[in-house]
């Protein structure tokens, strides 16, 4: 118990302690925060308490990203998260008296950052439901998985400067799309602006070399932690560019994620099995350990009149794990550097209500759904906003993610 | 005419000044330099003979990195290379008394780095002669070019953690491959390595915000020079891995740059009319303007007993501009930050000995190519190193790239 004040139903218990980037009107200098209740902890107001291998590196809790954090490693972290824990917990005075007021904001008065530098953005497929929607659409059933999808974790590279925080607008992107089939393309606003339900990882550890790859064992030493992500797209674009060389504008003008880290140690207590591979992959990628999370996601759709829950999915139906999208990332040599980003895919469960994008929901358009006020959707429209939200249900408890939020703005005039 | 000596085949005259990165022995921190024939220029020394603007500003030439004065744009930029010039020049005093041996390092006696922290790194596939190869290679001579090739700038998100300086040895990978038609993968070296001719830009100027596309007549605004690039290939990775999202893994092993980068101002002289383009494209990608240059490429493969040259090519025969690669790229609203790197794609020419790659020049395999030595090549064996090099021709000077090195060494073992 913490003496900071929360229900049951608070995303960010004493269990959670999820890290962020934060500033307040009277110290603009963003700084590490963790949240607590509706509460946040300045992380560097407080770090003249710690001891030993903190101490020795407080330097790193008075970064503006968490990125030399980040790269501490394992043993760093845990240290980090029971010396705050025990700062936070009720039988504790430390931070209960003159302290009180000085090191705690109101989650509603801080100006949230991302909490990284993202050297690099990495988006992965590896939702089997998604991949087998998205195949059943534009191939047939037949043909729905490509030959290598149960093989490898595929994955491509994605643009990190257009990587933004919650709460960001996007605007309907213009480009080129062929809105009659065989006819030449035309230059517009997209017609098919999608949301996708994502949860990305932070990589943490120090930085890899080019050349040596993280094997299947090492993975979890380099994963931080987890946000919720929207990687928005626009659907028509993407379909003219993307052959041969894969998604490119049609997801580069927008990627949302969540402000609060939520970290491998808050997530242990949610460990489901994994899912089950058939066939089994090769040797790189196996590992019988657990890594895979049984986190409830949720997207609303908010227009002016209402909001609407159009899809609730959840992380354990991803088929690769992140260790195993990592420890691929890296096979061929790619080196790693703390901050980088790795996404899962939209994440859509069996059921049509929890596809993880409108693509799915509607259909490709053909089943439009509807929202509260009566009004349709076959993709968003202006004015739309997208929240994903996320939580662990506990026992009593929750360990949650806040929101990722975004609304589109009409596309710019041409 | 600079008193620094050089003859007229030397890469960087007076009218190069190319920009990199060094350090020396004597001080280890990495400052900024300009090439000038055999010698650096260490341009931080003598930043306190800077005027104006520049002595504003003179933070910028401090840094260790190229990013801050990448930022400052075109009139900068100008500013810069007109004071080299004069300080460079015969008839100029200053750096010929006592800080001629001050300011100034043999090239043989540093260190070169990466010239910029790259942000992003993206790759198109420009070149119509090799988009076509690849397309009959795998798709037959009737649908060679894949239809929206002639209307968008096809481009990919690449690795940046991955991108290294010249010299830098590459190992080959290990990855998934099918090695057997319809059997399944197998996890080994890759057998099918190669290296791709490539010329990348470095991205100047302010950062343009999110949701605000750079127009074609802004476009140059933010183009700052160029660089020579080898962007290795695993061939036999890519074509397991790259349905539906594109080439991943096969090109995050490492993708290496030449140290100087050869400004756009340097290159003026070279400019020749841009490639024919029909149909015409969409008004947003049209520029009359002709930002095409005649760039002399060449790939001298060297192996234990001879140096062979096996490709000569040119800058020239790129179909899309770079204008049109970056407006392109942020039409959708994607934004830019100095030092961005956004590369080519395999230059190949219209004659089979003007092929930018393995897979080219051998044809998949089926015309195995000669070296000097009698040793015959169909992809890159164990310790062959590429070496790129190029330059512009002018009336009795050149403006050259230096070479772009790399040597393939054994993988590592399983």
């Amino acid at each position: 118990m913490s003496f900071v004040p929360y229900d049951e139903n608070c995303d960010f218990p004493l269990e959670n302690l999820p890290y962020g980037i934060f500033s307040t009107n009277e110290d603009p200098k963003p700084r590490i925060g963790v949240a607590i209740g509706n509460e946040v902890l300045d992380v560097k107001a407080v770090s003249h308490l710690f001891e030993g291998q903190l101490r020795e590196k407080k330097h790193v809790f008075s970064e503006e990203t968490l990125n030399s954090f980040m790269e501490q490693g394992k043993t760093f972290w845990k240290e980090t998260r029971k010396t705050l824990q025990m700062l936070l917990s009720a039988g504790n005075p430390t931070l209960q008296g003159e302290l009180r007021k000085k090191v705690f904001h109101p989650q509603s008065s801080v100006k949230m950052h991302l909490p990284a530098h993202i050297g690099d953005y990495t988006d992965f497929y590896s939702s089997i439901h998604h991949a087998t929607n998205v195949g059943i659409m534009f191939r047939g059933p037949e043909n729905a998985l490509m030959p290598n999808w149960k093989h490898i974790p595929v994955g491509y590279h994605g643009r990190s400067s257009s990587v933004v925080l919650s709460g960001t607008p996007i605007k309907r992107p213009l480009g080129q799309t062929v809105p009659i089939e065989g006819a030449g393309p035309i230059f517009g606003p997209s017609r098919l602006m999608d949301f996708e339900l994502e949860v990305a990882f932070f990589v943490g550890g120090p930085p890899t070399k080019l050349g040596e790859p993280v094997s299947i064992n090492n993975a979890e030493d380099h994963i931080f932690g987890f946000v919720l992500m929207n990687d928005w797209s626009a659907r028509d674009i993407q379909k003219w560019e993307y052959v041969p060389l894969g998604p490119f504008l049609a997801k580069n003008l927008g990627t949302s994620i969540s402000p609060w880290v939520v970290t491998v140690d808050a997530l242990q207590n949610f460990k489901v099995p994994n899912y089950e591979q058939n066939p089994t992959p090769l040797p790189y990628l196996q590992h019988s350990d657990p890594f895979n999370f049984n986190i409830n996601l949720k997207v609303d759709l908010k227009n002016e009149s209402s909001t609407t829950t159009i899809c609730k999915s959840n992380y354990r139906y991803l088929y690769w794990t992140a260790k195993q999208q990592l420890t691929h990332h890296t096979v061929t040599g790619c080196n790693l550097r703390p901050g980088d980003l790795m996404a899962s895919g939209t994440i859509s469960g069996e059921t049509p209500d929890s596809f993880g994008s409108m693509l799915e929901l509607s259909w490709k358009g053909t089943k439009p759904i509807q929202l509260a006020d009566g009004s349709i959707r076959k993709f968003l429209q202006d004015n739309d906003e997208v929240i994903i939200s996320g939580y662990c249900q506990g026992n009593g408890y929750r360990v949650g993610f806040g929101t990722c939020t975004g609304k589109l703005l009409p596309a710019r005039s041409e």
